[in-house]
């Protein structure tokens, strides 16, 4: 499933997270998609802090999960991360959630999957603009598309 | 859109929900569904608290949303839901959310569409299991399916 | 008690307030505390979006909460919330969480109390600055100091 | 002021964290003492997971913070943690927060302090009860007193 994923990043689930069944609430999820975006961006030479000084926000147009397995507290997971296309103001990125088993002999578990399509505004009035073309190279750089 | 929805609460967006853009944080909307489904069993004359004890969870097995306009802090909201359909053991929660406008000279707004798909869960060991007839009878009854 | 609060707002504690204890996160305390500033300013006739509008923010100084009993899912509350003093530039709310018994025979329960120190500033710089004196007088006027 | 603590964890501020001012809403400050809580238990060779399995559950009796500086998205952070006293069933844990400057010109900022008062009670009934010796033994001889 994460095989063709270049990225993933790691957190370890706070006790904030998780909800009276014990498991990690299901909107919790979409913070950590947040995370792996933010590190992603990084990853292949971007801060968000300075896209958004440039002038630019990325709103979420669209979010979808699949759960298939609870993490709880304290589980340590891997959300991979890939931009799967970029249109003119728009990308989509797609996500995948891994739990690190905590010994050896325990596979990793597949918790979660999902997408977010992101919109790039103008942060003055919100309005869809260009992606900003340093960018668009970098994505189409490291996604090789 | 809203008109074929049966149902609705409201709720009023704190300061907690918005984000460093002035706008509702993306996956706060997940919450904004899960009140609407807690209000929406309460309305048909089962509470969620009392299920729970009876044996049962409901997991979200996928959800997904759509952001048409930005809400913001203090915006009143109605959350619209309904049961679209309703298998053994799962069933689908549609919503919809509107801002209301301040004034009447200004139109409600449509912020966001959603789904849930929920799975009814033993809670001793999270194994999905049949939906309880007096929930099920309940739902067929207001739905009118 | 609460006694000598002359305000109160309500509210129902959602799923995603709770944790794996099944109890509210002790951290969502300071999220209802902001709800009821919220109400409380508007009970003396303003509004906190009209104020960031004139050029304010109030930022939160200080914050204290003593937890006597726990809040579950579900569970009606009320935020008891008053202006305990005021300064040149700040302010200290008082507050006291409730929980609504769910029959007669049952009392209410003593939840949280607590208090937020707030310092109005001036939302270019974040420096403090003079309360304005139309909210002055109303506080003075509410709380009758 | 961080020159007595002998443990610290690090975390970045994420997007979900920040509110319609730009900065960290101030009860998610509360979020990041658990997380430092956590660690310093993992730190001294206890993992907070295993000591609810032996039966105990830590709940916070009072919880206060001091905010000096705004914390902002994507910053990193260093919240340091010690137990400065443990009586039979209670213990007092203090936090101070810090910005690391991105550069080496900048010093550090102070961002926040607080405490927290925990009590280890039973989890089958949430009454009070002895802290496990194990732990207590741990943090004796961690702290040094």
């Amino acid at each position: 499933m994460t095989n063709d994923f270049k990225f993933y990043t790691e957190l370890k689930v706070r006790y904030e997270e998780t909800d009276a069944m014990s498991v990690v609430y299901y909107g919790k999820y979409f913070v950590f998609f947040e995370v792996a975006r933010t590190e992603y961006l990084k990853n292949i030479g971007y801060n968000y802090v300075d896209i958004e000084k440039d002038g630019f926000y990325f709103v979420v147009a669209e979010s979808n999960c699949k759960y298939y397995n609870p993490a709880r507290y304290d589980d340590d997971l891997k959300i991979f991360a890939k931009i799967e296309y970029m249109r003119n103001s728009s990308f989509n990125f797609l996500y995948n959630i891994i739990k690190k088993s905590k010994n050896k002999n325990e596979p990793n578990v597949n918790i979660a999957e999902g997408n977010t399509v992101l919109v790039c505004v103008n942060n003055a009035d919100f309005k869809p603009c260009k992606i900003p073309d340093y960018l668009r190279r970098a994505i189409q750089n490291f996604e090789g598309f």
